[in-house]
C-alpha cells in the first residue's frame, strides 16, 4: 500500500524507499528504524516504522515532522523481516504452532491477516519473548483453526511434546486457536503421563491488525510460565480486559466462557494456578505439580467413538440408541442441575432412564455431567438421580462436560472393561476432579 | 420423633403435648408459640417452637431454660398447621406451584422432605409473604420435578397465567424446580404476548430441612417483585450466598450456572433487571416493560420437533441427518467461539458443512449459538463462519442456546416458511437478543 500522495512525494524527494533505515522526529521524540509500507487499514498519512525492538510504531505525518534516511537497511525496497534473536543463556524452549488467530500476521502489502509462513514469525509480534527464553526450535506439525482440531491432532501434539521434553526442552509453548483450546489442553493433560515440565498453551482472541491484539502479551506471559516450576499443561491468557496480567489455568479446569473477550478463559471449580505479569512476576494461587527429573510418556491411546449428549426439556432419548447402534463405546450426558435426565412420570415412553439402562447393558459407558458448568454432580440427593444411578449412569463429580468427554475417549483407549472404565473415570489423573470446589472460583 | 428422654420427662411432668401453646425462657429471651415435634435430623435436646409469625425456632434445652404451658393450642396432640392469612387490602396475587424443592416441606413426624399436600402450604415457609401480597388463590396444575418438565407443561402454564392475569390477578408467582426454570422462563417469555404484569418464577436450591434453605427469602423477594412495575417474566433467586438480596433476571437472559449454590441463577449478556431486598427495596439495574392496561394473550403454539446439537472436536455431523430423517423441523447447533462447526480440511468427510447444507435444503432450520455461554455469535469474522453461513446456518446473535431452542420451537409453531422462521428468529420478541452485551454482565 502506498502512503498519501504528499507523503510519497516527500519520501521520493529524500530518496527514501521501503526497507531503508530512517529517523523520524516529532514533538521532540525521535524514532529510528526501518520504513514499512502502509497497512491497508491504516491512515495514509501515518508512517509505519519498525523499531529495533521489533515493534512497529505509527507516526502521523503533519507539520513539524521531520524524516531523514540514516541507512540503506538490509534489503532496501523490500519489506523488512526480523530474525529471531537467540540467546543460549536463556532456557531452551520449543514452540509448537498449530494455527488460530495467534498464528497470523498482518501482511504489510495487503493489510490482510494471514497465517504466518514460518512458525518463528509468531514471535515477531512479541519480540520481548526472545529476552525471556531461547527459542530452541519452532515446529508446525499442522495448521488448523481450532474448530477443525480432532483427537488425531491431540495425539500428534502429545507425542511431539513428549519427544521435545525428553530431548531436553525446558518447556513447550503451544500456540492454538482459542475455540477448542480447552479441549486440547484437557487431552494433553491426560495423554502426557509423568509430566515434569511446563506445557503452556496460548492463543489470541483478537487478530494482530487490531489495537486490542492480546497475543503479544499472552505470549510474553506464556514464556514466563514456561520457565516456571509449574509442571502442568496450562492455558495462559488475559486475566482481565486490561493488559494487566494473565492467568495460568490448569488444562482440565479451564473453559472458554466468552466468544470475543480477551479474558474469556476462566477457571471452573478451582482457582487459577497463577497470575502472571509481563515483567515476570508470578503469583501462585493454587496447588500444582512441580518440575522433576524423569521421562515424560505420551500415552495417546484414544477411542474416538465417544460423544456428548445434552439432556433438556423435550429432548429425545432415542439419540442414545443412535449412538449405541453406531457402535459408540461411551457417552457423556450433560444433565441438568446435579446431573438429572428427564424421567417423565407423565409420559413414560419419553423417559431417558430405559435408554441409559439399555446402553449400559449393551456395554456402553454412560457418564453424567452438569450443564450448569460450575458445581458438582451428585447421584444421591433426589430420587430421580438414584433412578439414573441404578440404570448405570455414573455421575462424574465436578468434571467439566468437555473434560469428561476427552477423558472418556482416553480411558476407553486403554480398556473396554466397564468396571475399569468407571474406576478410571472417577480417579483423578490430571486435576480434573476436585474434592471440594473452591467457592472463590465461581464466576471468577 | 421424640425429644431426648430427659426432655420428654419434663414435658410429661408439665403436661405439655405437641400442639400446646408454650412459653420458653432462655438467657432472658422469651419465645411463645406452639410446640412442634422434633425434626429427625435435629438435635434431640432442641425444642422446636412454631412462633406466631409462622416461623419455627429451635431452642436448645440446657440448664436455666424454663418451659411452661400457656394454652392448649387449637389441636393439642396434633402437629400444628397454619392457615394462610388473607388481607384483601393487599394486591391479589395468584400462585402457581409446579413442583421442585420449593414445593416441599419438612414432615415433622418423619423429618423427611415431601411435596406439600396443598400448594398454599408453600407459604408456611415464608409467612411474611402474606403481609406483602394477598394470596388470591394457589393452583397446582401438575407436580413435576423440573427435569421432567416438557413443552406441554410450558403451554399449560402459559394458558393458566394468561387466564389469571386477564381475570384480575395483579401478578403471578410460579414456584418451580430450579434445574430447568430458565427453559420455562424463556418459554413463558415467548408465549405470553402483550404481557402487562409481572410473572415471577421462583425456586429453592436447598431443601427446607436445611439451615441454608433459600426458598423463604426467594419467595419474599418474589412477592415484592410481583407487586412492582416489572411487567416481564423474571426469575427471582438469591443474588449472593448471603441472605442479603435477590436478583430479578429477565426470563430470556437467565441461566442456572451452578448445580448447588443459592446464587446459581445469573444474568447472561445483560445486567439483571433489579436487585430486590426482603424489606421491599427494589433497585432497578436495567430496562424493562412496564405495567399497562390490556389483555395478555397466551400464544402457546409450539413445534416439539426441535433439538439442540453440540459441535466439538471429534463430533459426528451425521447426528444432523438423524434428526432430519426423524422429521425434525429445526435444530440449534451449539458451536464453538463465534459459532463455528468443524469444517475438517484434513478429513472432508467429517465436515459439518455438507450436513448443514443438506438439512437446510430439506427444509430444516439450522440456528447457530455459542457454547461459550457469554458473548455473541458472528457469521463474518472468519472464512469458516462464512462457509457455515453460506450453507444456510443462521447465527443467532447473543441468544443463549437454551433460549434459542425454546424460541425455535415457538417460532416453528407459527410458520414453517424458512424465510419467515429466519426473520422471526432474528427478531427480538422478549429481550432475548441484545444489540450490545453489557460488559458488566460477564461473570456477574
Amino acid at each position: 500500500m502506498a502512503y498519501s500522495p504528499e507523503l510519497e512525494r516527500i519520501l521520493k524527494e529524500k530518496g527514501i524507499k521501503v526497507g531503508n533505515r530512517v529517523r523520524v522526529e516529532k514533538n521532540g521524540h525521535v524514532y529510528e528504524g526501518l520504513l514499512m509500507p502502509r497497512i491497508e487499514v491504516g491512515d495514509e498519512k501515518t508512517l509505519i516504522i519498525k523499531l529495533d525492538s521489533g515493534y512497529n510504531v505509527g507516526i502521523k505525518y503533519e507539520k513539524g515532522v521531520r524524516i531523514e534516511k540514516v541507512g540503506e537497511g538490509k534489503e532496501p525496497g523490500k519489506i523488512p523481516r526480523l530474525k529471531i534473536r537467540h540467546n543460549t543463556e536463556l532456557p531452551d524452549v520449543v514452540m509448537i504452532a498449530t494455527g488460530g488467530t495467534i498464528g497470523t500476521h498482518v501482511d504489510y502489502l495487503t493489510g490482510g491477516v494471514y497465517m504466518c509462513r514460518d512458525p518463528e514469525e509468531i514471535l515477531f509480534m512479541a519480540p520481548e519473548v526472545t529476552e525471556i527464553i531461547n527459542l530452541k526450535k519452532a515446529l508446525r506439525p499442522f495448521t488448523l483453526a481450532s474448530e477443525d482440531m480432532t483427537p488425531d491432532e491431540w495425539k500428534t501434539l502429545a507425542k511431539l511434546v513428549a519427544k521435545e521434553l525428553n530431548e531436553g526442552a525446558y518447556g513447550v509453548i503451544i500456540t492454538h486457536g482459542t475455540d477448542t483450546m480447552h479441549y486440547t489442553s484437557a487431552a494433553l493433560s491426560f495423554m502426557l503421563r509423568n509430566l515434569n515440565k511446563p506445557v503452556v498453551m496460548v492463543g489470541a482472541q483478537r487478530s494482530p491488525d487490531r489495537g486490542s491484539f492480546d497475543g503479544a502479551m499472552n505470549l510474553i506471559c506464556a514464556s514466563h510460565v514456561v520457565k516456571s516450576d509449574i509442571a502442568e499443561v496450562v492455558v495462559v491468557m488475559h486475566g482481565t480486559t486490561n493488559d494487566d496480567y494473565c492467568l495460568a489455568i490448569r488444562g482440565t479446569k479451564v473453559r472458554k466462557m466468552h466468544s470475543s473477550r480477551r479474558d474469556a478463559f476462566r477457571p471452573i471449580n478451582e482457582m487459577p494456578i497463577a497470575k502472571v505479569w509481563q515483567d515476570g512476576k508470578i503469583e501462585i494461587l493454587n496447588e500444582h505439580r512441580k518440575r522433576k527429573e524423569g521421562k515424560v510418556e505420551a500415552d495417546a491411546k484414544f477411542e474416538p467413538k465417544v460423544a456428548i449428549v445434552k439432556a433438556y426439556p423435550g429432548s429425545n432419548p432415542k439419540i442414545i440408541d443412535w449412538y449405541v447402534d453406531n457402535d459408540y463405546k461411551g457417552l457423556v450426558i450433560e444433565g441438568t442441575g446435579f446431573g438429572h435426565v428427564p424421567t417423565q412420570p407423565l409420559k413414560k415412553e419419553d423417559s431417558w432412564i430405559p435408554h441409559v439402562k439399555d446402553a449400559v447393558e449393551r456395554g456402553v459407558f454412560i457418564g453424567i455431567t452438569t450443564q450448569t458448568i460450575y458445581g458438582r454432580t451428585n447421584p444421591y440427593v433426589y430420587r430421580n438421580l438414584r433412578l439414573l444411578n441404578e440404570a448405570g449412569g455414573v455421575h462424574l463429580e465436578d468434571m467439566l462436560t468437555e473434560v469428561a468427554y476427552v477423558k472418556l475417549g482416553w480411558v476407553l483407549g486403554h480398556t473396554k472393561s466397564m468396571k475399569k472404565v468407571k474406576g478410571m473415570m472417577l480417579t483423578n489423573y490430571a486435576g480434573e476432579i476436585t474434592k471440594t470446589s473452591d467457592p472463590r472460583s465461581f464466576l471468577y
